[in-house]
């Protein structure tokens, strides 16, 4: 088969893979339809070292379930299911829990022998518990949305959860990429009355509003913390969709002292602020990477019904041997958010 | 009047201070009846640079009310007090959300001309919005349970509110200071059925039991973290009450992913663990410097009726004119909490 393969930074190459095979019981391999390149994927293509084994890239897909494991009793042979962006058993502690991103069994996708999603095939591990059957045919015009729900929409989700968001809210989300304005349906699905988009590129904040945002903050830094300020008095729940210290900073620095941060970019720092100041204005820092798998029944109702339309935020539809270029693209800002069709 | 000054590590002197007087109409003056020595006098009694001018001590105590400024109405001469460790407007937006430690116009002890707690009397800045009326006489047994009301209990109120601690919690405090031991306290009337105690003085420890411990662990680093986590199986709630980075990281090897550490020691650090692995752990850091005039009253009732008896956290009382005695014996672990009587 075909998979996009990252060999270093700005060096992502589609070449040909094995063919993936049943290895474990539970597993099922997927037939993929509809794949993308993550914000995350960003960070490795700026800074991954040269390799020569090369990693398989992408863990946000859906497919067409191709062959099931012996032990695989809740999936066939045709089905169109959506793989969250870990797999996970769903039945161990954590899972039960609804932390499907910390699954005991659970793991990554271009990691340990399993493949990445931006290819034309993957072995997915625990089928049973990873995979959720889709009830729409495999040419949806909903497949873009329902794309969404393996990582990005969810992950905004989970920020607008773990920031506690409610009716009536005023709430600040930093940073305009793809997770951001997903962030934004998140907060105003769960009621938020004023919602702040942090973000400087126009058609992103644009889209933005279009989901909801009530006000957008252009202006970076002291400059847009003070703006922030000023047009709101202060606001209580942040969703920090960036994951760099200058956004983090941003982020504490519009709060209101008593407020919650979440945090829904990978950060690219180990250390962060947590002395005395911070003690003292009382700031709860939450959020991480979202158990998406928890989320997926319960937002796709909505995706189904069109309440929300996440996959707005594909700009452009790239062919799997195109990967480089889709990867390109969004490094370069040219595309908010690239799709990959197989 | 006298009062205990600091002027430099391990240098405090009690000495000859001008009588506090009212100074805007908003204030009251309090004789002292009982102040004490708080953990966090400790830290800069081990560093604090040498100053000429000195820094008038404590922010813990209760006392008889003297005399009132031209606005006080809530108050009268002749009124026993308690000061919670901050002073407050009670009126502000973070008064009116509970969150006084923040208030607009609110302040230290021993800071901005306000004088210590540590000393015969105190100016006390918006007395009607920071004293709480004690409904028991000045020679009451009660005043060392109502003292902690101050700071040590309403601070370990906090972390196990902030934590989120309910019914059937299983809960870790990390540090058998007066905090902790109060925090103990708090986890059990909360509802915790399993509260582990990290500390590893035994007469604290002990303490700590009567308070409600289940489990004592007093193996510290990877050991202790390994005997809680087979113990308990790893814990959702940490409080982590000593303020130490080695602490923060005993709360991050012992909490489950997705669990929660409440910091209530005031942070000796700047930076913090806010990196790749505490994200993805979707680990929540919250608590800080607690808002103590927002609990008195719902923790008053409990201590004046006995239902809680944190003033066991008191084990040796000083004079004033020993003041110097009761930091060195607390700074050297000979005493857990000094009680100072003017």
């Amino acid at each position: 088969m075909r998979a996009a393969v990252m060999y270093g930074a700005r060096d992502v190459r589609v070449e040909d893979r094995p063919d993936p095979k049943i290895v474990k019981p539970a597993d099922a391999v997927v037939r993929v339809v509809a794949a993308c390149v993550c914000g995350s994927d960003l960070w490795p293509y700026q800074s991954m070292p040269v390799t020569d084994t090369g990693r398989p890239m992408g863990h946000e897909f859906l497919g067409v379930v191709e062959e099931t494991g012996a032990e695989v009793t809740g999936l066939k042979t045709g089905d169109l299911v959506l793989a969250p962006f870990t797999y996970s058993d769903n039945t161990c502690d954590y899972c039960a829990k609804g932390l499907h991103i910390s699954c005991r069994n659970g793991g990554r996708y271009g990691f340990d022998g399993v493949d990445g999603g931006q290819g034309e095939a993957v072995r997915v591990p625990y089928a049973d518990g990873t995979l959720v059957k889709l009830p729409v045919a495999a040419d949806s015009a909903l497949l873009p949305s329902l794309l969404t729900l393996s990582d990005v929409m969810t992950t905004g989700h989970h920020g607008a959860v773990t920031a506690g968001v409610g009716r009536g809210d005023t709430v600040l989300v930093v940073g305009d990429g793809a997770v951001g304005l997903c962030a934004v349906i998140a907060a105003k699905r769960l009621g938020a009355e004023r919602i702040v988009l942090a973000g400087r590129h126009e058609a992103r904040t644009d889209l933005g509003r279009d989901f909801g945002a009530t006000d957008v903050v252009a202006e970076r830094g002291e400059e847009g913390m003070a703006r922030i300020r000023e047009s709101t008095g202060g606001v209580e729940k942040v969703i920090e969709a960036v994951g760099t210290r200058q956004a983090l900073d941003t982020a504490l620095g519009a709060v209101l002292d008593g407020g919650t941060i979440s945090r829904l970019g990978a950060p690219q720092y180990e250390l962060g602020p947590l002395g005395r100041a911070e003690f003292m204005r009382n700031i709860t820092l939450t959020g991480g990477a979202s158990p998406a798998r928890a989320y997926i029944e319960q937002l796709l109702p909505e995706v189904l019904d069109g309440t929300i339309t996440p996959g707005r935020v594909f700009d452009r539809t790239f062919a799997l041997d195109q990967a480089p270029d889709a990867y390109r693209a969004m490094a370069d800002r040219q595309v908010l958010k690239a799709l990959v069709a197989p």
